[in-house]
Protein backbone atom coordinates (compact mmCIF):
# COMPACT_ATOMS: atom_id res chain seq x y z
CA UNK A 1 0.00 0.00 0.00
CA UNK A 2 0.97 3.59 -0.72
CA UNK A 3 2.06 5.33 2.46
CA UNK A 4 0.10 8.79 3.39
CA UNK A 5 0.84 11.26 1.85
CA UNK A 6 1.95 14.38 4.00
CA UNK A 7 0.77 18.05 2.97
CA UNK A 8 1.30 21.18 3.95
CA UNK A 9 -2.50 20.50 5.91
CA UNK A 10 -1.81 16.56 6.87
CA UNK A 11 1.67 17.15 8.15
CA UNK A 12 1.68 16.49 12.23
CA UNK A 13 3.43 19.77 13.93
CA UNK A 14 2.65 18.91 17.15
CA UNK A 15 3.97 16.08 18.92
CA UNK A 16 4.96 14.14 15.41
CA UNK A 17 5.96 11.04 16.89
CA UNK A 18 2.02 10.42 17.78
CA UNK A 19 1.60 10.61 13.48
CA UNK A 20 1.31 7.78 11.87
CA UNK A 21 2.04 7.25 8.09
CA UNK A 22 0.84 3.56 7.23
CA UNK A 23 -2.29 3.72 5.20
CA UNK A 24 -3.24 -0.12 7.16
CA UNK A 25 -3.62 1.96 10.13
CA UNK A 26 -5.91 4.61 8.65
CA UNK A 27 -7.84 2.05 7.33
CA UNK A 28 -8.28 0.41 11.01
CA UNK A 29 -9.43 3.74 12.28
CA UNK A 30 -11.92 4.28 9.39
CA UNK A 31 -13.44 0.71 9.70
CA UNK A 32 -13.82 0.75 13.74
CA UNK A 33 -15.97 3.93 13.53
CA UNK A 34 -19.76 4.60 13.09
CA UNK A 35 -19.63 8.33 12.87
CA UNK A 36 -17.73 10.94 11.74
CA UNK A 37 -17.24 14.54 12.25
CA UNK A 38 -17.86 16.53 9.16
CA UNK A 39 -16.09 20.27 8.87
CA UNK A 40 -17.56 22.41 5.63
CA UNK A 41 -17.29 26.26 5.49
CA UNK A 42 -20.30 28.14 5.17
CA UNK A 43 -20.59 31.82 4.80
CA UNK A 44 -16.45 32.08 5.56
CA UNK A 45 -17.00 30.03 9.50
CA UNK A 46 -16.89 26.50 10.74
CA UNK A 47 -19.46 23.84 10.76
CA UNK A 48 -18.98 20.44 12.05
CA UNK A 49 -21.75 17.92 12.05
CA UNK A 50 -21.53 14.62 13.29
CA UNK A 51 -22.92 11.78 10.23
CA UNK A 52 -22.55 8.23 9.07
CA UNK A 53 -19.78 6.87 6.44
CA UNK A 54 -18.81 4.37 4.84
CA UNK A 55 -15.34 3.20 3.54
CA UNK A 56 -14.78 1.08 0.46
CA UNK A 57 -10.97 0.56 -0.66
CA UNK A 58 -9.49 4.47 -0.84
CA UNK A 59 -12.99 5.98 -0.82
CA UNK A 60 -14.89 7.30 2.13
CA UNK A 61 -18.61 7.50 1.65
CA UNK A 62 -20.88 10.25 3.14
CA UNK A 63 -24.34 10.15 3.61
CA UNK A 64 -26.44 12.83 2.09
CA UNK A 65 -28.39 13.65 5.30
CA UNK A 66 -25.72 15.20 7.21
CA UNK A 67 -27.71 18.72 7.61
CA UNK A 68 -24.79 20.61 5.52
CA UNK A 69 -27.40 21.32 2.44
CA UNK A 70 -24.55 23.32 0.73
CA UNK A 71 -22.46 20.02 0.52
CA UNK A 72 -25.66 18.37 -0.98
CA UNK A 73 -27.09 20.73 -3.08
CA UNK A 74 -24.44 23.38 -4.44
CA UNK A 75 -21.14 23.03 -6.05
CA UNK A 76 -18.32 21.03 -4.52
CA UNK A 77 -16.06 22.10 -1.59
CA UNK A 78 -13.48 21.32 0.55
CA UNK A 79 -14.36 19.37 3.62
CA UNK A 80 -12.71 17.87 6.86
CA UNK A 81 -13.47 14.52 7.73
CA UNK A 82 -12.42 13.52 11.18
CA UNK A 83 -13.00 10.06 12.88
CA UNK A 84 -11.96 9.33 16.59
CA UNK A 85 -12.01 6.56 19.20
CA UNK A 86 -11.27 7.08 22.86
CA UNK A 87 -9.14 4.27 24.13
CA UNK A 88 -8.84 5.45 27.65
CA UNK A 89 -8.47 8.46 30.14
CA UNK A 90 -4.39 9.27 30.89
CA UNK A 91 -4.44 10.04 34.71
CA UNK A 92 -1.24 11.50 35.99
CA UNK A 93 0.76 12.54 38.91
CA UNK A 94 -0.03 16.17 37.91
CA UNK A 95 -3.00 17.69 36.29
CA UNK A 96 -0.21 18.87 33.29
CA UNK A 97 0.00 15.56 32.22
CA UNK A 98 -3.28 14.51 32.10
CA UNK A 99 -4.02 13.04 28.66
CA UNK A 100 -6.30 10.89 26.30
CA UNK A 101 -5.37 7.49 24.88
CA UNK A 102 -6.85 7.92 21.59
CA UNK A 103 -6.76 6.99 17.64
CA UNK A 104 -7.80 9.71 15.04
CA UNK A 105 -8.10 10.06 11.01
CA UNK A 106 -8.00 13.33 9.64
CA UNK A 107 -8.91 13.04 5.25
CA UNK A 108 -8.91 16.23 3.58
CA UNK A 109 -10.43 16.59 -0.12
CA UNK A 110 -13.13 17.63 -2.13
CA UNK A 111 -15.95 15.02 -2.25
CA UNK A 112 -17.98 14.75 -5.12
CA UNK A 113 -21.77 13.60 -5.28
CA UNK A 114 -22.44 10.09 -6.59
CA UNK A 115 -24.69 10.38 -9.52
CA UNK A 116 -24.46 6.60 -10.96
CA UNK A 117 -27.29 4.43 -9.46
CA UNK A 118 -24.92 1.27 -9.13
CA UNK A 119 -22.56 3.75 -7.76
CA UNK A 120 -25.30 5.08 -5.43
CA UNK A 121 -26.22 1.75 -3.97
CA UNK A 122 -22.43 0.46 -3.68
CA UNK A 123 -21.74 3.82 -1.02
CA UNK A 124 -25.17 3.25 0.61
CA UNK A 125 -23.87 -0.28 0.83
CA UNK A 126 -20.83 0.89 2.34
CA UNK A 127 -22.17 3.02 4.68
CA UNK A 128 -24.76 0.52 6.15
CA UNK A 129 -22.62 -1.66 6.76
CA UNK A 130 -20.42 0.48 8.57
CA UNK A 131 -23.28 1.16 10.82
CA UNK A 132 -24.28 -2.51 11.06
CA UNK A 133 -22.44 -5.10 9.35
CA UNK A 134 -24.78 -7.60 7.72
CA UNK A 135 -27.59 -5.48 7.40
CA UNK A 136 -27.44 -4.59 4.15
CA UNK A 137 -28.44 -8.33 3.19
CA UNK A 138 -30.96 -8.36 5.66
CA UNK A 139 -32.64 -5.78 4.64
CA UNK A 140 -35.41 -4.34 2.22
CA UNK A 141 -32.75 -2.68 -0.57
CA UNK A 142 -33.63 1.16 -1.43
CA UNK A 143 -35.88 1.35 -4.10
CA UNK A 144 -36.21 4.19 -7.08
CA UNK A 145 -37.50 6.73 -4.59
CA UNK A 146 -35.52 6.33 -2.14
CA UNK A 147 -32.00 6.26 -3.86
CA UNK A 148 -33.39 9.37 -5.79
CA UNK A 149 -33.82 10.88 -2.10
CA UNK A 150 -30.57 10.20 -1.39
CA UNK A 151 -27.36 11.99 -1.42
CA UNK A 152 -24.42 9.86 -1.38
CA UNK A 153 -21.15 11.67 -1.75
CA UNK A 154 -17.44 9.85 -2.44
CA UNK A 155 -14.53 11.50 -0.84
CA UNK A 156 -10.83 10.09 -2.12
CA UNK A 157 -8.54 8.94 0.41
CA UNK A 158 -5.85 10.76 -0.83
CA UNK A 159 -5.13 13.54 1.80
CA UNK A 160 -4.87 11.59 5.32
CA UNK A 161 -3.29 11.82 9.18
CA UNK A 162 -3.32 9.86 11.62
CA UNK A 163 -2.71 10.27 15.53
CA UNK A 164 -2.72 8.24 17.78
CA UNK A 165 -1.69 8.07 21.33
CA UNK A 166 -1.63 5.20 23.43
CA UNK A 167 -0.01 4.09 27.12
CA UNK A 168 0.71 5.34 30.79
CA UNK A 169 1.23 8.99 31.87
CA UNK A 170 4.74 10.71 31.07
CA UNK A 171 5.26 12.33 34.61
CA UNK A 172 8.18 14.32 34.98
CA UNK A 173 10.81 12.58 37.24
CA UNK A 174 10.46 14.28 40.39
CA UNK A 175 6.41 13.51 40.06
CA UNK A 176 7.42 9.71 40.30
CA UNK A 177 7.63 10.25 43.97
CA UNK A 178 4.44 11.70 44.32
CA UNK A 179 1.97 9.92 46.70
CA UNK A 180 -0.84 9.88 43.57
CA UNK A 181 -2.19 6.98 41.77
CA UNK A 182 -1.43 7.03 38.00
CA UNK A 183 -2.24 5.27 35.05
CA UNK A 184 -5.10 4.38 32.51
CA UNK A 185 -8.47 4.38 32.64
CA UNK A 186 -9.27 2.38 29.56
CA UNK A 187 -12.88 3.42 27.63
CA UNK A 188 -14.38 1.49 25.00
CA UNK A 189 -17.69 1.28 22.95
CA UNK A 190 -20.25 -1.56 24.15
CA UNK A 191 -23.02 -2.81 23.09
CA UNK A 192 -26.64 -3.51 25.00
CA UNK A 193 -29.15 -5.90 24.52
CA UNK A 194 -31.34 -5.05 21.27
CA UNK A 195 -34.64 -3.53 21.83
CA UNK A 196 -36.78 -4.70 19.85
CA UNK A 197 -39.23 -1.85 17.76
CA UNK A 198 -42.72 -1.84 19.39
CA UNK A 199 -43.89 -2.95 15.84
CA UNK A 200 -42.43 -5.50 15.34
CA UNK A 201 -44.13 -8.61 14.26
CA UNK A 202 -44.14 -11.54 16.72
CA UNK A 203 -41.67 -14.60 16.03
CA UNK A 204 -38.55 -12.64 14.50
CA UNK A 205 -35.85 -13.43 16.41
CA UNK A 206 -32.81 -11.28 16.79
CA UNK A 207 -30.23 -12.39 14.07
CA UNK A 208 -26.64 -13.21 14.49
CA UNK A 209 -24.91 -10.39 12.67
CA UNK A 210 -26.56 -8.27 15.53
CA UNK A 211 -26.94 -10.51 18.46
CA UNK A 212 -23.04 -11.16 18.52
CA UNK A 213 -22.25 -7.81 19.08
CA UNK A 214 -23.48 -7.65 22.40
CA UNK A 215 -20.64 -7.06 25.02
CA UNK A 216 -23.22 -7.04 28.21
CA UNK B 1 -32.45 29.69 32.09
CA UNK B 2 -32.47 31.33 28.83
CA UNK B 3 -33.46 29.48 26.32
CA UNK B 4 -31.13 28.83 23.22
CA UNK B 5 -30.74 31.55 20.63
CA UNK B 6 -32.19 30.72 17.36
CA UNK B 7 -29.42 32.43 14.46
CA UNK B 8 -28.90 31.49 11.12
CA UNK B 9 -26.19 28.70 12.21
CA UNK B 10 -27.73 27.50 14.39
CA UNK B 11 -31.35 27.14 13.22
CA UNK B 12 -32.19 23.29 12.68
CA UNK B 13 -33.34 22.97 9.26
CA UNK B 14 -33.32 19.36 8.54
CA UNK B 15 -35.98 17.58 10.52
CA UNK B 16 -36.53 20.17 13.70
CA UNK B 17 -38.53 18.04 15.71
CA UNK B 18 -35.03 16.39 16.33
CA UNK B 19 -33.63 20.16 17.91
CA UNK B 20 -33.96 21.21 21.28
CA UNK B 21 -34.21 24.85 22.79
CA UNK B 22 -33.90 24.05 26.45
CA UNK B 23 -30.33 24.61 27.73
CA UNK B 24 -30.29 21.86 30.48
CA UNK B 25 -30.43 19.85 27.51
CA UNK B 26 -27.07 21.70 26.14
CA UNK B 27 -25.19 20.97 29.26
CA UNK B 28 -26.55 17.56 29.41
CA UNK B 29 -24.81 16.72 26.53
CA UNK B 30 -21.42 18.72 27.12
CA UNK B 31 -20.97 17.51 30.69
CA UNK B 32 -21.29 13.87 29.70
CA UNK B 33 -19.05 14.39 27.07
CA UNK B 34 -14.94 13.83 27.14
CA UNK B 35 -13.83 15.14 23.77
CA UNK B 36 -14.95 18.13 21.29
CA UNK B 37 -14.25 18.72 17.80
CA UNK B 38 -13.18 21.54 17.08
CA UNK B 39 -13.71 22.94 13.52
CA UNK B 40 -11.57 26.21 12.71
CA UNK B 41 -10.79 27.42 9.38
CA UNK B 42 -7.10 27.27 8.01
CA UNK B 43 -6.18 29.49 4.47
CA UNK B 44 -9.89 28.53 3.55
CA UNK B 45 -10.72 24.92 4.46
CA UNK B 46 -12.16 23.54 6.56
CA UNK B 47 -10.23 21.53 9.64
CA UNK B 48 -11.73 19.22 12.06
CA UNK B 49 -9.71 18.54 15.05
CA UNK B 50 -10.34 16.07 18.51
CA UNK B 51 -9.83 17.79 21.99
CA UNK B 52 -10.28 17.72 25.34
CA UNK B 53 -13.01 20.54 27.09
CA UNK B 54 -14.57 21.50 30.20
CA UNK B 55 -17.90 23.08 30.93
CA UNK B 56 -18.45 26.19 33.59
CA UNK B 57 -21.77 27.88 33.57
CA UNK B 58 -22.29 29.07 30.23
CA UNK B 59 -18.40 29.11 29.17
CA UNK B 60 -16.86 26.50 27.30
CA UNK B 61 -12.93 25.80 28.38
CA UNK B 62 -10.75 24.48 25.68
CA UNK B 63 -7.38 23.00 26.07
CA UNK B 64 -4.19 24.88 24.00
CA UNK B 65 -3.36 21.55 22.66
CA UNK B 66 -5.34 20.97 19.70
CA UNK B 67 -2.96 21.34 16.87
CA UNK B 68 -5.00 23.95 15.88
CA UNK B 69 -1.96 26.23 15.88
CA UNK B 70 -3.53 29.22 14.29
CA UNK B 71 -6.01 29.53 17.10
CA UNK B 72 -3.35 29.67 19.65
CA UNK B 73 -1.74 32.03 18.29
CA UNK B 74 -3.06 34.30 15.77
CA UNK B 75 -6.06 36.26 16.03
CA UNK B 76 -9.40 35.39 17.53
CA UNK B 77 -11.36 33.69 14.82
CA UNK B 78 -14.70 31.65 14.15
CA UNK B 79 -14.82 28.12 15.24
CA UNK B 80 -17.27 25.68 15.91
CA UNK B 81 -17.32 23.18 18.56
CA UNK B 82 -19.50 19.90 18.35
CA UNK B 83 -20.17 17.07 21.20
CA UNK B 84 -21.56 13.87 20.25
CA UNK B 85 -22.85 10.73 22.02
CA UNK B 86 -23.91 7.98 19.99
CA UNK B 87 -26.72 5.56 21.92
CA UNK B 88 -27.36 3.30 19.39
CA UNK B 89 -27.59 1.88 16.04
CA UNK B 90 -31.43 1.94 14.56
CA UNK B 91 -31.92 -1.14 12.48
CA UNK B 92 -34.90 -0.74 10.31
CA UNK B 93 -36.23 -3.07 8.21
CA UNK B 94 -35.78 -1.11 4.50
CA UNK B 95 -32.12 0.68 4.69
CA UNK B 96 -33.63 4.11 3.80
CA UNK B 97 -34.65 4.04 7.59
CA UNK B 98 -31.42 3.02 9.03
CA UNK B 99 -30.37 5.72 11.23
CA UNK B 100 -28.22 5.93 14.56
CA UNK B 101 -29.59 7.27 17.82
CA UNK B 102 -27.59 9.85 18.88
CA UNK B 103 -27.52 13.49 20.86
CA UNK B 104 -24.95 16.31 19.89
CA UNK B 105 -24.44 20.02 20.70
CA UNK B 106 -22.93 21.93 18.42
CA UNK B 107 -21.48 25.61 19.51
CA UNK B 108 -20.47 28.75 17.51
CA UNK B 109 -18.43 31.54 18.63
CA UNK B 110 -15.12 33.12 19.30
CA UNK B 111 -13.58 31.57 21.55
CA UNK B 112 -10.26 34.19 23.37
CA UNK B 113 -7.20 32.58 25.44
CA UNK B 114 -6.88 33.31 29.12
CA UNK B 115 -4.30 35.28 30.00
CA UNK B 116 -5.02 36.03 33.80
CA UNK B 117 -3.48 33.09 36.04
CA UNK B 118 -7.12 32.47 38.35
CA UNK B 119 -8.68 32.30 35.23
CA UNK B 120 -6.60 30.24 33.19
CA UNK B 121 -6.45 27.56 36.35
CA UNK B 122 -10.40 27.73 36.51
CA UNK B 123 -10.63 26.84 33.07
CA UNK B 124 -7.80 23.87 33.44
CA UNK B 125 -9.84 22.82 36.27
CA UNK B 126 -13.12 22.66 34.31
CA UNK B 127 -11.51 21.01 31.21
CA UNK B 128 -9.03 18.33 33.96
CA UNK B 129 -12.43 17.70 35.80
CA UNK B 130 -14.69 17.10 32.75
CA UNK B 131 -12.04 14.53 32.10
CA UNK B 132 -11.59 12.72 34.74
CA UNK B 133 -13.95 14.67 38.12
CA UNK B 134 -11.74 14.44 41.26
CA UNK B 135 -8.40 14.71 39.82
CA UNK B 136 -8.19 18.48 40.46
CA UNK B 137 -8.41 17.88 44.00
CA UNK B 138 -5.89 14.67 43.41
CA UNK B 139 -3.06 15.60 41.38
CA UNK B 140 -0.38 18.19 41.63
CA UNK B 141 -1.64 21.67 40.17
CA UNK B 142 0.05 22.91 37.13
CA UNK B 143 3.05 25.37 38.49
CA UNK B 144 4.09 28.54 36.79
CA UNK B 145 5.90 27.45 34.27
CA UNK B 146 3.43 24.49 33.38
CA UNK B 147 0.66 27.36 33.19
CA UNK B 148 2.72 29.11 30.89
CA UNK B 149 3.39 26.60 28.72
CA UNK B 150 -0.50 25.64 28.69
CA UNK B 151 -3.25 27.89 26.42
CA UNK B 152 -6.91 28.07 27.57
CA UNK B 153 -9.29 29.25 25.34
CA UNK B 154 -12.77 30.73 26.43
CA UNK B 155 -15.47 29.82 24.44
CA UNK B 156 -19.36 31.30 25.66
CA UNK B 157 -22.24 29.44 25.23
CA UNK B 158 -24.39 31.86 23.03
CA UNK B 159 -24.69 30.62 20.12
CA UNK B 160 -25.97 26.64 20.14
CA UNK B 161 -27.97 24.32 18.86
CA UNK B 162 -29.10 20.60 20.32
CA UNK B 163 -30.10 17.55 18.40
CA UNK B 164 -31.34 14.57 19.38
CA UNK B 165 -32.71 11.13 17.88
CA UNK B 166 -33.77 8.43 20.07
CA UNK B 167 -36.44 5.42 20.02
CA UNK B 168 -37.24 3.17 17.00
CA UNK B 169 -36.80 2.75 13.45
CA UNK B 170 -39.62 4.57 11.49
CA UNK B 171 -39.96 2.10 9.15
CA UNK B 172 -42.65 2.62 6.38
CA UNK B 173 -46.24 1.31 7.06
CA UNK B 174 -46.04 -1.48 4.05
CA UNK B 175 -42.36 -2.55 5.17
CA UNK B 176 -43.75 -3.64 8.49
CA UNK B 177 -44.60 -7.00 7.41
CA UNK B 178 -41.39 -7.85 6.08
CA UNK B 179 -39.60 -10.79 7.85
CA UNK B 180 -36.99 -8.50 9.12
CA UNK B 181 -35.98 -7.90 12.28
CA UNK B 182 -35.79 -4.24 13.13
CA UNK B 183 -35.26 -2.66 16.75
CA UNK B 184 -32.27 -0.59 18.42
CA UNK B 185 -28.93 -1.60 19.73
CA UNK B 186 -27.74 -0.18 22.37
CA UNK B 187 -24.35 2.12 22.02
CA UNK B 188 -22.82 2.79 25.42
CA UNK B 189 -19.15 4.31 26.80
CA UNK B 190 -17.79 1.54 29.15
CA UNK B 191 -14.99 1.99 31.37
CA UNK B 192 -12.61 -1.07 32.32
CA UNK B 193 -10.44 -1.90 35.22
CA UNK B 194 -7.79 0.36 35.48
CA UNK B 195 -4.05 0.10 34.45
CA UNK B 196 -1.39 1.47 36.56
CA UNK B 197 1.31 3.54 35.20
CA UNK B 198 4.16 0.63 35.23
CA UNK B 199 6.40 3.15 37.44
CA UNK B 200 3.70 3.44 40.03
CA UNK B 201 5.06 3.47 43.80
CA UNK B 202 4.19 0.07 45.72
CA UNK B 203 1.30 0.27 48.02
CA UNK B 204 -1.27 3.26 46.27
CA UNK B 205 -4.74 2.07 45.84
CA UNK B 206 -6.57 3.31 43.13
CA UNK B 207 -8.59 5.88 44.38
CA UNK B 208 -12.86 5.93 44.64
CA UNK B 209 -13.42 8.23 42.06
CA UNK B 210 -11.56 6.38 39.36
CA UNK B 211 -12.64 3.02 40.74
CA UNK B 212 -15.91 4.04 40.60
CA UNK B 213 -16.02 4.83 36.93
CA UNK B 214 -15.26 1.08 36.20
CA UNK B 215 -18.64 -0.28 34.32
CA UNK B 216 -16.38 -4.41 33.49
Amino acid sequence: MNPLSSTDRTRVRRLPERSSADRSVLYGILDAGMICHLGVVVNGTPRVIPTGYGRLEDTLYLHGSTGARSLMEGPSQDVCVTVTHVDGIVLARSVFHHSINYRSAVIFGTPQRVTDTDAKLTGLRAITEQLAPGQWAAAREPNRKELAATTVLALPLSEASVKIRQGPPSDDGPDHALDVWAGVLPVRQAFGPPSPDPLLRPGIPVPGHIAHRVTS
